[in-house]
């Protein structure tokens, strides 16, 4: 689906893991360093606080309004400068100039590896190092559809032959150690599907065999005269799904390749592979979950038998969410970490972290939860056996937020809050990557302020900030930008976080046009911290509209409760609980009910076209991107996820589909746009849509983008976002009535 | 191209050929009864005159306007009865209750052949009839793509086997019999390619080789899960060709297949077989045209020896045009009568017939030219033998017109007009089918007036009434409907024909705003007298706008020269003559110069985005339907007939591509149309467009028409209808300003 923002960060970007699926040699580096984990740890970051970001002027009244040319210039430009550590000191970094920078925490030293103009020569935009520092590769001339030839080969020395470790792979059929497009965007999160073990002397890896599943066709429009549509396999629901087998070659003596086997109650079953993570030089945790997706089972798998032993099970009347979260073990393997569903009373269940201790019986555990509380653990960064502490991230305090905290496994699993202090004005939505061997901690501060990137010492008070936007801030400093504020609203089920944005010089005493924003999916977060500027923002900051941003049931990390009212109800719940919102909005006095707007996207687009068929005349205007319109056209493991395994004429997934009585769509005014070649929401969804409107003589405006994809490029995005805001910005504003000046000074 | 309306209506409608194209038993019958020509004729029509049309009502003031919804009433539908000859006495027609009448011109009797029930029971939209009554073919669940084995049977009886005369058949590469794509459409402009002798006992047929000829894909978005892309045989610019062989196959007797050779100057050059015609039981004439299409050989061919021999050669520095016509031969086969282009003084050469007659060698004609003047023969429908004459449509008169004459081949060539006093008012605008033996003729009255459908006698007063179209002219009663007028501009080339709709309460000291219609293709006319109503004339009708259509250069039935103005200058000189005629309309006292729009059809949707394009601020919106952006994406036939064979980069190509230098789109308003599975004008041209609008952030709204072809179905023709006039409406408003009354009344 659709990603929100915060998935498509956390998800590594499909160019670079492409780099990656062709070098297995570099994984195999990057892999031994991740794996030579460990020792001490200290303490907390509190004393980092003060310095690191400077705040940034978005006082009211401050100098000029915002356009949606301010957003692609080189000014609001933010900079991510995608560092990662190569050791257990040293960090790869590309900064705001475009240099490759390795920088020591522990010399201070930095050093230019890669000059910028060293791109400009190759053309390229991505690069990928080896950790030895004496290889780049880089990625040029990047399209959206891979080409694949799907085998394995192993390289043991960039100069030395290859060795062809699998034979069987065959473009758009049979994938071996890469991902087909639904393990890609639905399962895994990642074009990779194979895994070093920590020493580089095995490899674990995928075999998708995608025979089964029918291919899809993308048109082709452009470029050529005789152009070409692509197809690939894509299962929508109730398809043949990929076939998944878990293989592991070792590539030190005579290799010798093993098939890791499913555990018996799935063996037989359709399922997918949701995680492999090597936790010792010849074991792997991997887990295993039915296509229905209400029954998971973390195994241990031994490389040199191929026998995978149970260790934990999760079985649920709904789906499993967080399936790809990687457990951590400690070193004998006797205990690990995941984060469970505890029950916290009145909202339902919260994930937290939870520690499994081996019995006699090796498939049961005794469970210890170290953490509890009506918030969310997102996501374990490390387990330092050594200082016997858990990093991770959570929602505590706010859904709105994530903090780094510690937690010690040991005694009453006393936890603090490592991040909390820091800058808080400007920081309270952060990401962490934890050094090797747990020294450091990469911070990457993405909200409310401008993003930061620093490396704080986890022992000491030294830091060292990577990127600091100061481009960015500069330029904020001169805008008239939103106000946000945080609202709740209470539904007869649940009370629902609400994000609206306000004009900079808002005053009570106007009235405001209001534009619904709905661009997440289920188990995605519209309402936090992060920084965020956007043609919306345009429309705040330039043209006095509020915009408001609902989390409605099915969204995340406000308990499993929230999250689970959508099974089997897609496109009900949200529904409701989004209409509830624009009432709740239409009862400030400064909100005039004549002039408001939605727009969607994917999932949102969906919403956003519900809302305006099942609603006479309350929304003035709506745009749908890319919206999907039927779930029988979308992805199996999505849409079954949502609403099972598709039956002849089945109710529930006609009852969701947005093309069943068109007639909602006669009187209102839409703009939907999609992308021709997009290989996730296909176009497909648009053109059975525009049929039924042509069909009921409805109104619309179409934008297309031609042969892009899901993503668009950024001259269609630059498009696409005068196109909204124009479009937004005339259905929006206020009727001017032919009365005279003094009048209308009174009526403002 | 897109054919204009009159063209739409001279080409058999594909769908009915293809029923023709799949019994040829019935083409049999049918040939027989064409064949069995000619004796006796006399005289003048003139005194059917009075009774036959009753004059519609369009006096200013009356009644209400005309709404969108109105043109897709009933009461607005125009019916064409279809009415053709069985024999020398009888036509078959359907009637405006969809009965199939037998009627018998003779005795005056009608007989009900197919009640209106049996197509319901059918679920059928059209029927083909066998001559002797027998046996009645229905088409049903027509769609848009054809699907052919692409062999010939030959069935003798409806109860015999058939046999079958060729095995080369093969979808989409080898075609016996029927057309590709290109020949439907460009060449032949019918979906038959076969032709039976008069007796019936032997087929002429074409065998179409695309084998060499590229494949463009229609890509299909809606109707089943994974959609299927469909892909045909589409020679572009500068592409292979279909190679084309004619053949004669004798079907009494041993089965017997002959190649009819193609003249030497051709044989091994590319070339079209352009025209088929049966002259003789064993003898047809064949139009053999090069590929440049400025060298046309006319043979006769004997179908017992395949041998062929030129009658006649054409040759030009550009094209040559009217090259589907067919000849009329005497019996002996010694004479045979066309039009061919004679010059007239200052605008060139006009069509006129010639009648040939054959000297000592077979290839050395006496020419005769039996017509002469600033006006073209359109048609020759007949030659009577027996009372040496000829009939034949001329614009004698006007250019608008279309009248029934005959010229006598002997003599001084004496001609009268057959039609010219037939109701003057509203019938001035003729087609017609002349019978077997040329006591009767066919006569479809299309304009100005409501279309009316008679038989009348060629010898007597006699006269029967098939159609009048009284729904029509009693919905018309009571609608204020646009009132024309027929100008013409003065350039510094030509005098160009303009055609100008006023709303029914024009008043000279009002102002209204201008809409530029161009809806036509080289050779075409928009300016002239048929009856049509559209979304244009709703915006004249009820929205004080108004319309104009001008003929520039490259427009059909002025002379050559007007027509061969655009070879090699595509979208230049028409371009030219359109803005002159805005500047000319803008002189007009009325005429608002700061509400003008434009639309545009196919190449006229081209000359439609050429004129935003090369003008600032002229026109303030604009909306294009299906446009041609770059000819090199165009049909060989039609591209390389006016810009030549496409060399590598070719300027000439270049220049006239819309794609090229898009910046003049920037600041335009712009409305695009297009079907996605058009065949014709591939979607290609729009995406390639609109790559180009996004590039340089244009503005456009766009309607698609998802897996719909080039004419679109009847709820989709509705929707454009609605859309266009409400795009124009919108665009082309008076804006209200905020004075008062007073100075309000003083203003108009």
């Amino acid at each position: 689906m659709t990603a929100t923002k915060e998935q498509q960060s956390q998800r590594p970007n499909p160019q670079d893991e492409d780099l990656a699926g062709m070098s297995p040699p570099q994984r195999n580096w990057k892999g031994i360093a991740i794996a030579l984990l460990v020792i001490l740890v200290v303490c907390s970051l509190i004393t980092m606080s003060v310095i690191l970001l400077t705040p940034v002027d978005t006082q009211p009244g401050s100098d000029t309004k915002l356009t949606v040319e301010d957003l692609f210039s080189t000014g609001f430009y933010v900079h991510d400068p995608e560092a990662h550590w190569i050791n257990e000191s040293e960090v790869i970094y590309r900064n705001h100039h475009g240099h490759v920078i390795r920088f020591n925490i522990v010399t201070n030293e930095t050093e230019i590896v890669l000059k910028n103009t060293t791109f400009d020569t190759f053309k390229a935009t991505r690069y990928s190092i080896s950790p030895d520092m004496k290889y780049v590769l880089f990625a040029y001339n990047v399209k959206q559809v891979y080409i694949f030839e799907n085998n394995i080969y192993y390289q043991s020395d960039v100069r030395s032959n290859s060795l062809r470790l699998t034979s069987s792979g065959k473009e758009g059929v049979i994938y071996n150690g890469i991902t087909d497009w639904l393990y890609e965007e639905e399962v895994l999160h990642t074009h990779v599907a194979h895994w070093w073990s920590p020493d580089g002397e095995r490899l674990a890896f995928l075999v998708l065999n995608d025979s089964l599943v029918p291919n899809m066709v993308l048109p082709t429009f452009t470029g050529s005269t005789y152009p070409k549509g692509k197809q690939y396999p894509y299962p929508k629901a109730g398809q043949p799904n990929p076939m998944v087998k878990l293989f592991v070659v070792n590539l030190y003596g005579p290799t010798h390749t093993l098939e890791l086997t499913p555990p018996d109650e799935l063996k037989l079953r359709e399922h997918y592979v949701v995680m492999v993570k090597w936790i010792s030089k010849t074991k792997t945790a991997v887990r295993w979950l039915n296509r229905a997706q209400n029954v998971s089972i973390l195994t241990v798998c031994d490389s040199t038998t191929g026998a995978c032993i149970k260790r934990h099970e999760e079985a649920s009347e709904v789906w499993l969410s967080k399936q790809n979260q990687e457990p951590f073990f400690s070193r004998d393997g006797s205990r690990f970490f995941l984060t469970v569903p505890v029950k916290q009373g009145g909202r339902g269940d919260f994930h937290h972290v939870a520690m499994f201790t081996s019995q006699a019986r090796a498939d049961q555990n005794e469970v210890r939860h170290l953490t509890s509380g009506n918030w969310e653990v997102t996501q374990i960064l490390a387990y330092d056996e050594n200082s016997q502490s858990i990093y991770f991230l959570s929602t505590e305090g706010s859904s709105t937020r994530r903090q780094l905290f510690s937690v010690s496994t040991v005694g009453l699993f006393p936890r603090r809050c490592l991040t909390c202090e820091l800058n808080k004005a400007h920081c309270t939505f952060f990401s962490a990557i934890v050094s090797p061997t747990n020294q450091h901690v990469l911070l990457h501060c993405k909200g409310p302020g401008a993003p930061t990137v620093i490396i704080h010492s986890l022992n000491t008070a030294n830091y060292y900030i990577l990127e600091n936007n100061s481009v960015l801030k500069a330029a904020l400093r001169y805008k008239r930008i939103q106000l946000l504020e945080y609202r709740s609203v209470q539904t007869d089920h649940f009370e629902l976080p609400l994000k609206v944005a306000y004009p900079p010089d808002f005053s009570e005493s106007r009235t405001y046009a209001l534009l619904l924003m709905i661009d997440t999916a289920p188990g995605g977060q519209q309402v936090n911290d992060r920084y965020s500027l956007d043609w919306d923002s345009v429309l705040v900051s330039s043209d006095n509209v509020i915009v408001a941003r609902l989390d409605g049931r099915g969204s995340g990390f406000q308990g499993q409760k929230v999250l689970q009212e959508v099974h089997r109800r897609l496109g009900s719940v949200e529904l409701q609980d989004q209409l509830t919102a624009v009432e709740y909005l239409l009862k400030l006095p400064y909100i005039d009910r004549t002039r408001i707007g939605v727009f969607g996207r994917g999932y949102g687009g969906y919403i956003a076209l519900l809302l305006i068929k099942s609603t006479e005349s309350l929304f003035k205007c709506a745009a749908a991107m890319s919206p999907v319109t039927d779930w029988n056209l979308y992805a199996s493991a999505f849409s079954e996820r949502y609403l099972g395994f598709p039956l002849q004429d089945d109710s529930r997934y006609q009852f969701s589909s947005v093309l069943q009585n068109p007639q909602g769509f006669r009187d209102q005014t839409l703009m939907l746009l999609h992308a021709t070649a997009d290989a996730n929401v296909h176009f497909q969804h648009m053109a059975e849509l525009i049929k039924n409107l042509v069909k009921v003589g409805a109104n619309y405006t179409l934008q297309i983008y031609p042969d892009e994809g899901h993503f668009l490029s950024k001259s269609s995005d630059r498009h696409m976002a005068s196109t909204l805001s124009s479009y937004f910005r005339s259905c929006l504003q206020e009727e001017v009535l032919p009365i005279s000046e003094e009048e209308e000074e009174e009526e403002e």
